[in-house]
């Protein structure tokens, strides 16, 4: 019997993941390569055929791609491009869709990382049925992908959800796009790690964070010490916590979610990270939403990074089927 | 030859609004009268079936009332009741859609004000045509409705676009709503009007605002003072749109969204209040939106009150006869 399925392309900063999944989110094969962003952008289009190609011709004969879905940092759903992204150096904007259209002959749905990573919670994860939630993937920044109405928004000129960049202070950390306070230079793995330099510059506490420079330091590190009771990694997670649920309050009086869905490195500290964001977050909420929203960790894995992608490539493929 | 209409009926905390508003957003009748919230809801009920009856007998033989539309404080769409309004003394729920089908016969939707003024924006207003904007109302309070991909963002409980209540300052101005250093503590009527005194207590100047008490002052006369040249006035349009403007980056930093169009008393001021906000939400916004977000004021008076839930009932309608 011939089994359906799309192709999930998650395009990272240092790795790419592709993958067969089927509609119901199994993923048939996959595998992972070096972006390479370094090099020119042609050179990983042939990287990505040849793999693509040796993926589908070790998954067997009874294997029907029916479309493809691409995640990537900057991508712009509108315009088909990767557009001024941080980490890859292939220009200020890429033509990925057309590229890999013309690469594969199949159709290609384009959305933000985080974005396709929302759909993905949404058809496959923590979010599976809900109609109503923001995704957060705490990692080197903060990513997040906003459903309304079981729809992801996608907003005006294709850059909606970038909460990373709502204001903590306006005098505050300098950030990588050049504001001043971005939520993601608190609440993401180099987040925590700046407050982890300010705390150690400010406390008298002995840490075995104090044994390590800032290159070295990792968020795992952070959260097994604060694990084995080290104050200033745990005070680090409560500034942590303390100004992610002030913002996501912020954005529950845009949204009215039903949840939060908390992914990436920085999840990984579980109950370290959420017992202060739910605290903090409830504090802050306006009357009508308090007791109502949940914070929730997601349950996917870095290796779950082509689902995203997938559930973005399953969702086109119903809107042009089922209308 | 009989002549299409919905009835719109804005409920307000001292007015109640109602007309007869067709599809093309011309209100053919309309009247107004007290709301006199302190008396009992059915008081309420039975002035409103007298003056509804007398708009429908004056309005003529050719008119034909196909649904109503209602806009009201705290209305949830879901429960179809208006819960634990501040202005209001009918309690915590009352249930508002019932009754009014229950006298009318017609069926009713219901809103809350802030939203239903932002689909009267889409369909007839000076958000004509967008699809993904923002409406502030700047009165007594601030009131907010986001429109996403064209529909109205309610959320998961009824309460989504509470931009009143996002933070400034977790230290700040009372609210209320309980909270500190909520938005309309600052961008409003209310809000303007405690930055005067603010700046009044810091400053050394003259100004005329120097003679009128908390409750004599108004928006109007600190608008006209500002006119006129007065430094405290000046100022406080400065501090209200500085701030004003950097929560709207953080609004766009969620959607994306082509415009804000800003109403209510405070927009009575215009460039004196859009100069410092347009500044400072570009000096606030991502890179990503720089030099895309509009900000609007709205063409709407109070007169035009009922245009909102006439549009949020002829939505409704399209919504059932045309799939």
């Amino acid at each position: 019997m011939v089994q359906e399925v799309v192709l999930g392309i998650d395009i990272g900063g240092s790795l790419t993941k592709i993958g067969l999944v089927t509609q119901a989110g199994t993923i048939v094969t996959k595998t992972v390569f070096k972006t390479e962003a370094q090099k020119p952008f042609p050179d990983f289009m042939k990287k990505l055929k040849l793999e693509v190609d040796n993926l589908i011709s070790n998954s067997g004969p009874d294997i029907k791609i029916l479309s493809v879905g691409v995640g990537a940092p900057n991508a712009n759903p509108y315009t088909g491009q990767i557009e001024n992204p941080p980490n890859l150096k292939w220009g200020p904007a890429t033509p990925i869709s057309k590229s890999i259209e013309q690469a594969f002959e199949f159709h290609v749905s384009l959305a933000n990382d985080a974005n396709a990573a929302a759909l993905g919670e949404m058809l496959y994860g923590a979010a599976k049925g809900m109609k109503n939630f923001v995704t957060l993937t705490l990692g080197t920044g903060l990513g997040s992908g906003l459903i309304v109405d079981g729809k992801l928004v996608i907003g005006q000129h294709g850059v909606a959800g970038e909460l990373g960049h709502v204001n903590v202070d306006p005098y505050g950390r300098k950030c990588n796009c050049g504001l001043h306070g971005c939520l993601e230079t608190y609440a993401s793995v180099t987040g925590i790690k700046r407050t982890v330099f300010e705390l150690i510059s400010n406390m008298r506490e002995d840490s075995p964070l104090r044994s390590l420079s800032f290159e070295e330091l990792t968020g795992t590190a952070i959260s097994d010490a604060a694990l084995s009771g080290d104050v200033i990694a745990l005070r680090a997670f409560e500034r942590t916590g303390e100004i992610l649920g002030s913002k996501m309050a912020d954005t529950v009086a845009h949204l009215d979610p039903e949840a939060f869905i908390l992914s990436g490195g920085l999840s990984k500290a579980g109950e370290i990270l959420l017992n202060p964001v739910k605290t903090s977050m409830e504090n802050h909420l306006f009357n009508a939403y308090k007791g109502k929203i949940s914070v929730l960790l997601s349950k996917a894995t870095s290796a779950d990074a082509v689902l995203g992608p997938a559930a973005l490539a399953w969702t086109a493929l119903e809107r042009t089927t089922v209308i």
